[in-house]
């Protein structure tokens, strides 16, 4: 019999959804686990967007033009005007399958097989996986926790650099780290791809979540200045809370870029008519709505941050943005701790599930003692897992010794 | 500066979707167009789906599993079911965004780059676009307008077989074709297949439209007997007229293949969670709705063949399924052809866009004199459309004389 594939052989399960199936069986046994595993925000999507989805009087629901709805552009296109980008129009954006397929397009447009892209570590874990299934070479730059994960100097980025180097790919805010890279940083980062002729595409799906006195910098404040190399990744899932509704974009200015990555939108015909047609009322959502839901991270932020500060042993740095911290455990091995969580450990029949940090590293062996937390529950539950936390840390070491 | 990659600028432009522009151009001057380029169905999504959309009561829109809702799944097991396949079973089911993606996630699972995929040529163009995307070689096996498209022997299909072909890619009804494999076709691609130790692909979105005494054979009837070998792809857009809800899935019995393709799945994330709540409303369409649907694509199907037999030059053979037809027209170049129709050609005002052929062959030569039409209008407008095609085709001869 013919093998499968290598490439899909090779494919790596998520650090974080491998853990899917202890958790289950937790459940089923009628332990409560509180997650903090997934960027699957408890907050509720907008009404305004709800509503569209009830009025629908469309039928059949029929293709949407393969870089996105008229409609769904122009939200997008007001959305960015708003921030003082006005010189984007919705020539420059293409309509995609959620954040995922623009990285998946963003790096199938940029790299030919064994090419590299240059990220920073820890990086978002599907970065990996759309390299391996692009056959691209992540070539990771160390970043430290006790540096707040910012960014290292000019040269030990450049040395990174090689003749196959086709990209740089970063996120701010951050996804694991939540870090925000400072306006100095991302004119660093515009800098080196300007002398050195690289593609530079910014993530930047968590734009809302910052939590700092300094604003946010967006790659579209340098994106004139490289226009042919700026590439910008977004995504409606974490800021109006549609992870399930399908809704992303790729901007650029680049016109040869744009055309390509429209025949690779081709290749699928169509995304969501219907998805797109919620992803359309983004210009109705009231301001309050991200007001609010910004100052509720921020609380929660502030709680994390403090509850694992108070754990002996553990390490955090204030996370800047987006709804994660990374942290590092007083454990040899965090996945280790992380099942033992989930598969013995019970306070009160209650649990904590977490995402093992090795999952966003190229080396494992670099994120070993590290696991993200997301903080994706209401305050009182949060609290609740600093309390697990503290005595399953203790627990587990009375185990180890 | 750098330049893009390799692949994305190799990657082809569909030759249906490259005539789009000049449509457009000719409504802006007021000409109305014909459709018959693309497979949009001009029917209407079944009212219960749309009324599972209008009475939408999940807040947030959250994430789907990789693999697809269990609601989703268990329709499309209980749709297996009532097909008469009963050993399908939910675990066998991975849901996709469309059939798109799971013909990518059959390529993907089974080739690795170089490797060989046999197909029936003319074939449907989304293959060669998802093989270009995997770097996968597609190795066309010809077929002729003359015998229906009908399989060549067995020993034509098997000379083409290397140390590098991995799978046997078809579809049946076929696109663009009609045709429908008898049960010795079935079973000759199934020997092939057994003897070789090769996967097979079997594309069936249009199994339903099948205008034939004999029934259509699914290769569901053979998937026992090569548990490992068999992958079924299927999709919903077709059959329930839900095109822009992408709504697809692929059937395995083996687990090892399953486990693979989720992996595929989980570099996505997730799938729309609203279109799988539509989706799964499938086994509430009354059967009235299908069979409506035939009776009326049957009657469409004889018109046009007879109209088109009845322009001279014209070489059509009978589809026998799905909702298309390829002809052989009277002319040098079918694209400039149907260019000319766009740009040029109007008769009261109205013209006619069809597919050139030579999208659908890997040696664009082979297709130069083809079109493919969609029967996807409704009776009076096909008629229509014939005597525009006659009066277009009298006139184009007279111009090239």
């Amino acid at each position: 019999m013919k093998t499968l594939s290598n490439r899909i052989t090779n494919l790596p399960v998520s650090s974080i959804r491998k853990l899917i199936p202890l958790a289950d069986e937790a459940k089923k046994q009628g332990t409560i686990i509180y997650h903090l595993n997934m960027g699957q925000p408890d907050v509720k999507s907008p009404e305004v967007m709800i509503d569209a989805l009830k009025s629908w009087n469309q039928n059949p629901i029929s293709y949407a033009p393969s870089g996105g709805t008229p409609e769904y552009l122009s939200a997008l296109e007001q959305y960015y005007h708003g921030l003082g980008f006005q010189f984007i129009s919705i020539q420059n954006i293409i309509g995609t399958i959620a954040g995922s397929e623009a990285i998946n397009m963003a790096m199938f447009a940029t790299c030919d097989p064994g090419d590299e892209i240059l990220v920073f570590e820890p990086y978002y874990s599907s970065y990996q996986t759309s390299a391996q299934l692009w056959g691209v070479n992540l070539v990771p730059i160390q970043t430290d926790i006790t540096q707040g994960f910012h960014l290292p100097d000019r040269d030990t980025i450049e040395s990174q650099i090689t003749p196959k180097t086709k990209a740089l790919l970063y996120s701010s805010p951050g996804n694991p780290t939540g870090t925000v890279y400072t306006s100095d940083e991302v004119k660093l980062l515009k800098d080196i791809v300007k002398k050195h002729n690289l593609y530079i595409i910014a993530d930047e799906v968590y734009r809302e979540y910052a939590f700092i006195d300094r604003p946010h910098v967006s790659l579209l404040e340098f994106m004139q200045e490289i226009p042919d190399q700026a590439i910008l990744i977004d995504s409606l899932s974490k800021r109006y809370n549609l992870c399930g509704a399908r809704l992303g974009c790729l901007v650029s200015l680049n016109t040869e870029l744009l055309k390509s990555a429209l025949k690779f939108a081709m290749s699928r015909l169509s995304g969501g008519l219907i998805d797109q047609h919620i992803g359309a009322q983004l210009t109705k959502v009231p301001e309050t709505y991200i007001e609010e839901i910004q100052e509720e991270y921020r609380l929660r932020r502030d709680l994390m941050y403090k509850g694992l500060q108070s754990i002996p042993g553990v390490t955090v740095s204030l996370p800047e943005g987006a709804f994660y911290i990374m942290a590092e455990l007083p454990v040899e091995d965090a996945e280790a701790f992380c099942i033992w969580l989930l598969e013995e450990y019970r306070d009160n029949n209650e649990t904590v599930m977490m995402a093992p940090g090795y999952g966003f590293y190229k080396n494992p062996e670099a994120g070993k003692k590290q696991v993200r937390i997301a903080y994706v529950l209401e305050k009182p539950k949060l609290q609740r897992t600093i309390e697990i936390l503290t005595k399953a840390l203790r627990a587990y070491k009375n185990l180890e010794n």
